[in-house]
């Protein structure tokens, strides 16, 4: 066995936390915290660790334990922040790259001190922000998606400017439209944003076109760009697609200064199987957060994709539970939502939600304004619904 | 119902094909493929599809479905080739983007036309590549990493230099070594780099120092240029981590010219429960060669992680699997491997493998350089072992 000495590097004492839920009876579930501890650290067996400060604090170390009644164990493990720092990135690798790979281990929730907390931006706008943007101080906002594939980029503008002018405040490109040659980036972008501000100028009202970002690697930030020049009003991003950190450098960026819509696709793997992955509040509530989502759009309970109304709710938990300055956005559930079902969101979200409806709107009549005002006016009163 | 005009766009017929593994009865498991089909492009209710372009070509189509001698059933769905183009992002959106989010649906290999596949530059230097690199023309090639977290860059520069001496060729960087205050990444690099070079000068091999440049979105870039500029041989990324064309960029990168080993932090999840996620193979074979890998780290059967030995050699196949002028690249399985483990791992992956041992080397002995030799002696007279 060989010896190893370590960084005269001195670290600060702080630890942030991570909760895990861990599967097997107390002796296996056990095993699996002492694991992590090496595994997300270290990541070298225990008989190497030397003592003093590797073993001391760069190991990560089991801050609690216990039984769940739900059956397994709850482990909080800590971690030095110097092994993650301000780099979101190495953050995510932390709390769950390598057991990633381990069956039985759920990330659950993530606990930053206030040092880390303010080393990230967070939302720019978060729902303050993005209801002052909109002009709509309490009431749930509306949220559609232009699609679907294979119309025009005149074809998508002109269903732009009918959601718009039918009150309809976050117009989103679907997020399957990226460069094709169907309705390329930028005459979409160009024509889509034109409609909504000419349906604005009309209306009077302040509705946002919301263009799909994700791209190659190197095209993301360009194409950010000639959004916001072609008079975009906010960003959609899939993070599982273009990496977390990508999503987070669109939102801190001060040229771009937009509201930043966060679109679950390729994500879903994370949470489907409850003793693996990550939990849908870490995922889609705290990690969106932190990156920078103004809104974090997920499938809605009771629609074409399975998430519990319980998991749903833990989303919406997610985007406003206490995390120092970082600011709570807005829960946007969709996902084969239609009018009806409007009235239960509203109960189970209150004000605070973003109503996704895409299709629901298209399929509800064939007069589309119409339509939308109808939903409008829905989410105006909800008191005349009961 | 409101009618929908298409794109004038014009398509060339020309699809790509997904094969996906579907649970349940023949009845549920054909609602999954059908619901595949308008989830992946268009999605809007199948009402909502107008004839013409839309539904004969822009709609995904089944293009065969079968029972499963596994149970569930099996379906190939095809896509047109415009829908995701040259544009890697958008292949990984159509091929698992919002299915991700349904149970019973597991993604299990790619097949994309000649001109797919030649629009993406896949591996720069691939199997025959790198062993041209490293002077090993037909033998199986050694990898290491650089560990323990909390070492000083100069303790991490001393143990890739013994590395080197050893004859291990190529000496990566933990995936957990980010830019941390232990070792900088700058000094790591520019030490390490050092130390790999001075051993080649001494022992005439010519092993690579790669130091992993996961890093936030806006770093990932500028660390992969200042790593070549100081030397090193390539470049450690865990697309799981930064996206997928994260990675393909970097392999592209003239300016680079540096061959690329995929780490699977953040991936495990994908891959963890059969009737999910996407297949060993077609994540950490075809998905990684086609950003761009030259080499594909993945947790071997029987150490610290639980892949089994089928799952193992299922991604050894999707490295060499036919897939046009993409080269065939390294299976580099690892993660709790030990010396004695080397002439089972000889005889599961044959030459063409890099074989990956870390914290084995370090607990073999206390003389590192000559557990390195006796190492390299076992690659290079594996019949000596019979």
């Amino acid at each position: 066995m060989m010896q190893l000495s370590e960084s005269p590097f001195p670290l600060s004492h702080e630890r942030f936390s991570v909760d895990y839920h861990l599967a097997g009876d107390e002796k296996a579930a056990g095993e699996k915290a002492r694991d992590i501890c090496l595994e997300q650290t270290v990541e070298v067996p225990d008989a190497l660790v030397p003592d003093g400060m590797l073993r001391e604090q760069v190991l990560g170390r089991i801050e609690a334990f216990a039984a769940r009644p739900e059956g397994g164990f709850a482990a909080r493990i800590s971690y030095a922040v110097e092994i993650a720092g301000a780099d979101l990135t190495q953050l995510l690798n932390v709390l769950f790259g390598n057991i990633s790979i381990k069956a039985g281990i759920r990330a659950d929730r993530l606990d930053l001190p206030e040092t880390m907390l303010r080393s990230f931006r967070g939302p720019r706008f978060g729902r303050a922000g993005l209801r002052a943007l909109l002009g709509a101080p309490h009431r749930p906002l509306l949220c559609t998606a232009l699609k679907p594939l294979g119309l025009s980029a005149e074809g998508l503008a002109e269903l732009a400017y009918r959601f718009a002018l039918g009150g309809i405040e976050i117009i989103k490109d679907d997020h399957g439209l990226a460069d094709q040659g169907f309705a390329p980036f930028q005459d979409r972008v160009r024509l889509c944003a034109r409609a909504v501000q000419r349906a604005n100028r009309e209306t009077g009202s302040r509705s946002i076109y919301v263009p799909n970002v994700t791209a190659p690697f190197d095209e993301i930030c360009p194409r950010a760009r000639l959004a916001k020049e072609q008079g975009a009003g906010g960003l959609l991003v899939a993070p599982g697609l273009t990496g977390l950190d990508a999503m987070r450098c669109l939102a801190d960026d001060d040229a771009l200064a937009l509201p930043i819509f966060a679109h679950p696709a390729f994500q879903g793997t994370y949470v489907l199987h409850p003793s693996s992955g990550m939990s849908h509040q870490l995922l889609f509530g705290q990690l969106a957060r932190l990156a920078g989502a103004d809104a974090t759009i997920y499938p809605n309970f009771g629609g074409r994709f399975g998430f519990t109304r319980d998991e749903c709710l833990s989303i919406a938990r997610g985007t406003a539970m206490a995390m120092g300055p970082i600011k709570a956005i807005f829960p946007t559930p969709g996902g084969g939502m239609s009018l009806d079902r409007v009235p239960e969101m509203l109960e189970a979200y209150g004000p605070d939600v973003a109503l996704l409806i895409g299709g629901g709107l298209m399929t509800a009549g064939s007069d589309l304004i119409e339509t939308c005002r109808r939903l409008r006016a829905l989410i105006e009163a909800p008191d005349r619904l009961s």
